[in-house]
């Protein structure tokens, strides 16, 4: 099979395009399947970003980025973690996607693998097989929180492996690696001869815990993260990644080649971002409203819910009670109850057929809407 | 060799390096090395920016584009080619480095290879390695303009060749390659079963000739063009690509998850670049003036022009007359002249060492102080 022909799509976009079509129709649909903040860019980020646009540098940063960025998230690793991180190893990338297309480009040989979650983002997959790569899901469960563990990598590392990736707090399931299991799975990379790529793009959207950063626990981590989520960022491209001293020249010499450079206003905008704190945290407790408001009726519709997700803005239910075949569940849903949510089979392919994910990237009100159809639903069908 | 240590960095960053520690020094340099327009981006396309930021629509777009920019510039092609191009053809990416990306990361499987001219535009080589392939640099001269012809394509295409790359005008040498060969090289590609990918990012920079649009010759050619040189807008990192139907889908999956999708504000602002006709033509005719200052003096001084650059802003000097070793040369050039002009080895190695590159993507101000300044130079040095 050709490469290209491995690279899937997002099985959901087609549960996108019929919720389009029947909101044509006229039908209202409650939107919890998709990933992307429902809030704005935070207000003094678009003055930023207006002010930038009257300077007049709209010309290419260097290909690492604007220094003034690097420096200053240089700066906000010390105070966010306690991390001293030199500026020029941070690399700014457009979006976390630039990230990992940078990374595996400059890791992997064609052959070589890398050890991923399964369920876990779908990308990762795609990335790796598109960088000549093989990557290597590798089912978790609840057991781990849904992440690799150090047994898990340990066991599954073989020749040609490179690294094991780390989304923390998780998508699809919004939880978070244990604290010391986080050093171990550092450790055992280290030990293994690769490297541990922490994916923290759902950084600081946390409820009533705090992610670490893989750099509290080993200098050699590789850290990617950008402003899509937590800044309610998605359009403005900009993201970054941190690399050890020995991987950026290799790197710069990539990016001035893929990228050339990322977006150069939105590396302004993101200056300003770091400062927004009081704004990004009207955001996460919002989040934090619609979540507590999920983790209390989801159960009862009959979604099991078995580890507490404490990051990001989804839910990964266990739909066994209600179904043995999530894909058609979720198509149900949409069409009978004009919800839509994404089915397991988005994330992976181990257990997928008993979950679905929700997210809680879409208001309030428009959540309890939706768990009302979704009862009123399942009190008809199970009748 | 890993494919990594494949992936060569920009020469010509080391003497830009040079260059910036000798401003730091004090020194006025001279910059005729750099490919990016020193104009700022047209007002008219600011003022659109400042009003997309104001609309709040920070989200993503679709993977392919915001669906307002594909017909606009469906629109653009009836009105600047003639040629009919159906919106959805026309996929939008983070530059023409995503655009390049895309379409390798599409065609290729480990080993193909593309036919590339030398010289030719670094990045090519790079593109193609880190998607597993294989550069064919073939070498042109003045008797095809610089440009691959049916001939050498004919002559080069091996088993495994899925694609030629004409960059017109060329990028070193501003030369536009002759229409009817156009057609031709478009007729062999089809021929043989593979794809002509023609780089059309300085179409509109022309002096006294129009380059042509493959799609004029060929419906199923590959078109990479971008808002970066033309519309002066490299920050903004947004290009395009145009498809034939058959590859849209492919394309799609690999967007969704290389890119996610361009940076929405620069969407916005694409749209208003496309109406900015007047803007860019004030731009195109300062550059015309800058080359033809360079045009007629650089001869004088012993550089010999021996295909008269009708786009871009590069002239493409013989300097057999003045050196044999064009590296040296460029960095005697700096550090004796304060002059930067790009060495020949950037853009290849075909006869390298006879030639260097000048950018007129500078005001004529400094271009008449440079052309003064490599004058007193050379005559000196030949004392």
């Amino acid at each position: 099979m050709r490469r290209i022909d491995q690279i899937e799509p997002f099985r959901v976009m087609q549960l996108l395009e019929r919720a389009k079509e029947l909101e044509a129709e006229g039908q209202k649909i409650i939107h919890m399947e998709i990933g992307e903040p429902d809030f704005p860019t935070p207000p003094s980020v678009i003055e930023a970003a207006k002010a930038a646009l009257d300077s007049g540098d709209n010309y290419y940063t260097p290909s690492t980025g604007n220094p003034k960025l690097q420096k200053a998230l240089s700066q906000w690793y010390l105070g966010e973690y306690g991390v001293a991180v030199a500026p020029e190893r941070i690399l700014i990338t457009p979006g976390t996607s630039g990230a990992f297309s940078l990374i595996y480009a400059t890791l992997l040989e064609a052959g070589e693998s890398v050890l991923l979650s399964d369920p876990g983002y779908p990308c990762q997959r795609n990335f790796i097989r598109l960088a000549g790569g093989e990557p290597l899901n590798i089912p978790v469960s609840p057991e781990t929180r849904y992440h690799l563990s150090a047994g898990l990598i340990e066991h599954h590392w073989k020749a040609g492996t490179r690294a094991a990736v780390v989304i923390n707090p998780s998508n699809p399931t919004g939880t978070l690696i244990d604290d010391g299991e986080l050093k171990k799975v550092a450790d055992s990379c280290r030990r293994l001869g690769g490297y541990l790529i922490s994916d923290e793009i759902y950084h600081g959207l946390t409820y009533g815990a705090k992610a670490r950063c893989a750099l509290e626990f080993s200098d050699d981590a590789i850290i990617v993260n950008g402003f899509s989520k937590r800044w309610a960022m998605t359009g403005w491209r900009i993201g970054w990644v941190i690399v050890p001293d020995s991987l950026i020249d290799a790197c710069r010499r990539v990016m001035q080649n893929i990228f050339i450079a990322a977006p150069t206003l939105s590396q302004y905008a993101a200056i300003r971002a770091l400062a927004a704190s009081d704004e990004i945290e009207v955001m996460r407790r919002a989040y934090d409203e619609r979540r507590s408001y999920l983790l209390s009726e989801l159960p009862k519709l009959g979604f099991d819910i078995v580890v507490e997700p404490q990051g990001a803005f989804y839910i990964y239910a266990n739909v066994s009670r209600l179904t043995d075949d999530s894909r058609s569940f979720c198509w149900q849903m949409l069409e009978k109850a004009g919800v839509a949510i994404t089915p397991g089979e988005d994330f992976g392919s181990y257990r997928s057929d008993q979950h679905v994910r929700f997210s809680y990237a879409t208001g309030l009100e428009d959540i309890r809407e939706g768990v009302d159809r979704i009862r009123r639903y399942l009190s008809l069908a199970t009748k």
